[in-house]
């Protein structure tokens, strides 16, 4: 699970069994920074656990694809 | 600027203007769920700014691809 001070990396270990888009709240994207030179994904489930993604991994490029084509403000 | 309580939809309005990877710390994607009908994108600058992004606009999903894209932790 990510440590909580953001001024490192927050992921220690990723997941790599597939979480089906209902059961994620959100998802966050932290690009490579001063703080950590990798670029990670966590996503917060509905349950209010926050685990690391692999931002590799095709699901969870998928599953952000999704989030992007939902309904949207914008006409 | 996205209002703080998740328990309705944050987003008022989204930037239309393009915001260099450079100024964004991170970037939270928020599927349609029981408080929102709809997806939304919101930002947090290096400033501490968050904007709501247009999640239709062509170069927030560059952005997000480029995250993606950038050096992660599984080889």
């Amino acid at each position: 699970a990510p440590m909580t001070g953001e001024l490192r990396c927050q992921c220690i270990d990723v997941i790599t069994k597939m979480i089906p888009l209902k059961h994620i709240a959100n998802v966050e994207l932290i690009p490579e920074g001063p703080y950590c030179a990798i670029s990670e994904v966590i996503a917060t489930m509905t349950n209010g656990k926050r685990v690391c993604l692999d931002t590799t991994a095709r699901w969870v490029k998928m599953i952000i694809e999704r989030i992007l084509q939902q309904k949207s403000s914008t006409p």
